[in-house]
């Protein structure tokens, strides 16, 4: 290979002009990306450019993926270690390139020791301003969210990075659709009062309110992942919430007992089928907690609370939580929507939504939306 | 043209094999079809078949369509007076041939001269038993039931007969993914509480205990309209209501006053864009007694109120009704199905769901329904 | 009924303005509509639209469909003897009205007593010029150009009116899509050189320089179905031929033999599978001859030889025969187009190309005709 | 990143089992794949894999994607050295993974720096035998079939390695869907008999009877480009050929001159827009010389010559020159294809055929082989 001896070396404030897709530290020296859908995007001259990493995890791997003029260009495993990925080469160099690199993979509650941080970028181009898009949208989500099953084939049972994305998501097909900058947070597994295995630990209004509650650990600590996420910082027109699948789950799990100190949690059903009323009284619970939590943190932001992509059990507790709060609150900028439930043809892998899902999906909300953003 | 000297002429009870679709009275002499969906189903040998009608109408003349063998064959006005249609005509005379018969127009309201009766059939060949369908499916709904706008140019704003139809109908589209018998009770305009103008008489649930409680005036008392339903006689697997829509609408009409008492009835909004809690209070208690009279009439149906194709005003007032319905009654055996809206890719004359939509529409249902009824 | 008072009666000159479609003989007291897709068009005001028909035939009944402002509206099977159908009623009165009303029944070589007439039309309004289409489109073809399979369920096998039609075929979509007038030349089991029986009096090219040369006997001479057609009258665009099909069974299908002269004729297959190459010659000489035709008549028209949809076979044949023509005339005007074979999934009655199979013929041909004609 | 402990490397050959993917010289100690579509293919148990590659090039860069069970799983750029891509990781080490790692670039001969060799693979798990597919398919052509386009936004107009591919090739796709291994010999801007510049250099014949005649200089010799390649080794079941449209070209292009002798070359149009005769004949000789070639060197492979997806301007010559091939040879086992031309909707970058102008072709492709291979 000939070298390109044109290249330089930027620091990312050295480039003087770039955005930042998804919650995180600005402060830091090097980028966190914390979750999927969190990236990191620019407009550059020149005929080349690379994006300088810093990668680790313990057990599970980041993935990437990256757009060159709002077309899908590559997606890939990162080995661990600095790395440097091309972005592009060869190009023409006058014209300006807009160049998109994200995280595929879901902030990992589960390996403390998985960062991918953003150093710099080299290029022999210049940098220049990144136009803002037309809207701002956040999506909270669990494994749907995180895009677990968008890639692999149906048969594949494993729980694995490579599974999960953004590139093939609802939440990317409908951010597109309306011109929208993206931020997600999202957990597989997770619900509004409980885990899918009924761990009360693992619901997403604990960690809503820091940059990033899911990432734990030192590191993270040090990464700015433990403080407050300021929300007068980005302003979404719309919320969107994915949740409620994990908790209809827990219903049909075991007990759960913690490890630690032996306290167990487990919701329950009747011998009719139905859900124990004191259970199905606290998840209604949480989601009303959750609806003002979010109000509190967003008081312009339209929130539709949406839900079915993997069954619709817990339509009538929703609602009934929805209506509970908007009275009590007089909140009219709720909204609650179903999405087409995943059949056979639209399955992904590990039994999850498969891209054809997603894109249904994101129709029903893209239509939604264009309602209410118009 | 060469008559075809073999044919024989009978009344219904004389073919010995038929099927009626819809509520009718069995007992007329010529079988009255009431509803849109409304129609007879033979199954028959040789080479031709007539049908002998009876119709007239004051201003809204009935369309119907055919189907030979479940393809769809001709759609067409009817005539005021007696008239004959021939159905097929030239067939190998071996082979028993599947012939549907439906009327497209919904019970007419507004017009009680609106009349379709079957006399009978003339062929030469021979009648031989129908099968049952696997389920049975039992729509009620408004214009979106009725089919309005599934015909027509999109710029197309008259209200008419031939714009409505049962034969590119969400509900065709659903029985006959399922291989379902449906009957359909719908009425355009028409609410659960009221209509889309505030007139208060014009909510199914009044009619829904008759046979066609739709159907006013002299000759269609004689018909049978005006008789109690006998709802043992045709126990449907589930009942999907689309009602909401029109309700929705009222509180944005003017006042309606009766044109003979000079009553008034509104429904109202608010200052700041919400419904006024009494008048929402009152359209949720017509939720809580259809769903009431649903239960009462039909003990082992399953019901799913959908809603959404003209859009989602009114979901959490549905939702909360039926929340309060299902805690008061225990019943577990409902649900709330939103239906996407319709778009304008998707719309048809009259500012009403085209075909496209009552695809989409068509296809959460069928998704649906296979998961509840397999 | 309450009828309409100020219905006024109109032969079509009265009318002063209507739109002819197909050829056919306008010096005729009622207008005879010969071909599948003839048929008159008319923009009229006024709440209410009959038009008054002529009809007769022997064993083959004719079908008709209507459009209401461009939207498919009814489709019926015709009755024997003079008849008036109702095109709408109860509309708006002062908005116009475009109603076109369509013979959906290719000519009948097989009946002739066959024929279609109009006589005129009734109506409330006053009827206004109708606009010129952007282009002009003539089909020539077979039972696929005769719509013949667009109708009727997948296991029907009759042949059938009721299974042919325009208002499904492929030369109507194209139609629609390039806002062009088209006229049909079809008759279901012929050729360029011989029938699909190897009957040589079935080939289209013998009956092409008349007004419709398919339709025969006494009736259908008055009628002046056997004048010669004035190619200076319509001037199309492009002339689409359909044809080839046929004449690959023959090489099929057993010797036919002339039941009043005992002539026989026959396309051989030689043992290796092949054609014979002086029965391929005799068919390629037919289509040379065929575009000689067609080029003296038009001298200006595109004319693009399509094939394909059941079958590739004589490909190879057709555009040796097509490349032959072109060295031998120095005309650039022509082209050859292959149609996507019907499959399974595409397939309509009598093995017959569906609708589905139509749409994506006419997708070809709409792409390529817009590069062509733009 | 905690280290695999139990990765062993292996050699290809030390594997035991694998499944080499395009033409090859298997006789190399690192495998070299030489053009797009060119991969390897193994069945796995373990929790991990890596392979080991060794890359360089001048000024084009490979790009590679990779599937696992039959899902596309990533797609990235090559860095120039000596590198490990990790395939998968974290799996449950029993289950058998199928992993086909694809070459996207095509064979550069524009760069002869250009390599990728496969020098082995790192796992903690087994290979275990590779099933062959059903059937074997090769496809000859140039940019099309390189799959330029398939990548890269529509405005994008650079000529580069990443905008290639075989991952979104209807190549591709049509051995997806009939279960065949596919072999591709392509080159953008080459045709039958020049190039699209006019340049008589760049036609695939001339280079189709080498392992790799496309690969040039010392290095790709060393690495067995240029041996005659064995065509008894892998015996296609059809030979679908995708040429002709740059040959079209040339004949609006300015004349190409030999930077080295002077001499020049060049395919001229007459006054009148037609082919010059004796230029379109030597296109001819062309076709029927490559017919000739291609039934020598594969005596049972039926050939089909597929045209259209940028143009039909050669679609006499090339039926011309297939008839005379056919006649003279006898040879009844070829076929002439056309393909929906790439219109606004499904162009991709560089004004080649996107996605979904290749899933269109690939229909019809896939349509048609299974009605051969059947």
């Amino acid at each position: 290979m000939t070298p390109n001896e044109n290249l330089k070396q930027y620091t990312l404030k050295e480039t003087g002009h770039y955005k930042v897709h998804g919650r995180t530290d600005e402060t830091q020296p090097a980028l966190p990306l914390f979750f999927n859908g969190s990236g990191i995007e620019v407009n550059v001259t020149g005929s080349e450019l690379w994006i300088d990493l810093d990668v680790d995890f313990e057990t599970h791997e980041p993935w990437i993926w990256t757009a060159l003029n709002d077309a899908f260009m590559s997606r890939q495993m990162l080995p661990s270690g600095a790395c440097s990925l091309c972005l592009f080469r060869g190009m023409s160099p006058d014209s300006v390139k807009n160049v998109k690199f994200f995280r595929e993979l879901q902030a990992m509650s589960e390996d403390n020791a998985c960062r991918l941080l953003v150093r710099g970028f080299r290029s022999d181009g210049t940098f220049l301003p990144v136009r803002d898009r037309r809207f701002k949208l956040e999506f909270i989500g669990d494994s749907i969210t995180s895009g677990e099953g968008t890639y692999g084939a149906e048969d594949d049972t494993d729980w694995l990075s490579m599974y999960m994305g953004t590139s093939r998501n609802y939440a990317r097909m409908v951010s597109d659709a309306l011109d929208a900058e993206y931020r997600l947070i999202s957990q597989g597994g997770w619900g509004v009062l409980c885990g899918w295995d009924n761990d009360p630990r693992h619901n997403l209004p604990s960690r809503y309110e820091k940059i990033c509650g899911l990432a734990a650990g030192e590191m993270n600590e040090k990464l700015g992942a433990g403080k407050p996420y300021d929300f007068r910082s980005w302003i979404p027109d719309a919320i969107i919430v994915n949740l409620g699948t994990n908790d209809a789950s827990a219903f049909e799990q075991p007990e759960w007992t913690d490890p630690v100190t032996g306290q167990s949690f487990k919701q329950h059903k009747e011998p009719d089928g139905s859900c124990r009323p004191e259970d199905l009284a606290r998840f209604k619970q949480a989601v009303i907690d959750f609806l003002s939590m979010l109000r509190r943190n967003n008081p312009t932001s339209h929130i539709v609370w949406t839900y079915g992509m993997l069954g619709y059990d817990l339509t009538f507790a929703i609602t009934d939580a929805m209506n509970s709060y908007q009275k009590a609150a007089g909140d009219l900028n709720i909204a609650f929507l179903q999405l087409p439930n995943t059949t056979e043809l639209t399955v992904g892998s590990h039994a999850h939504p498969g891209e054809k899902s997603h894109a249904r999906a994101a129709q029903v909300i893209i239509e939604y939306l264009r309602s209410i953003l118009a």
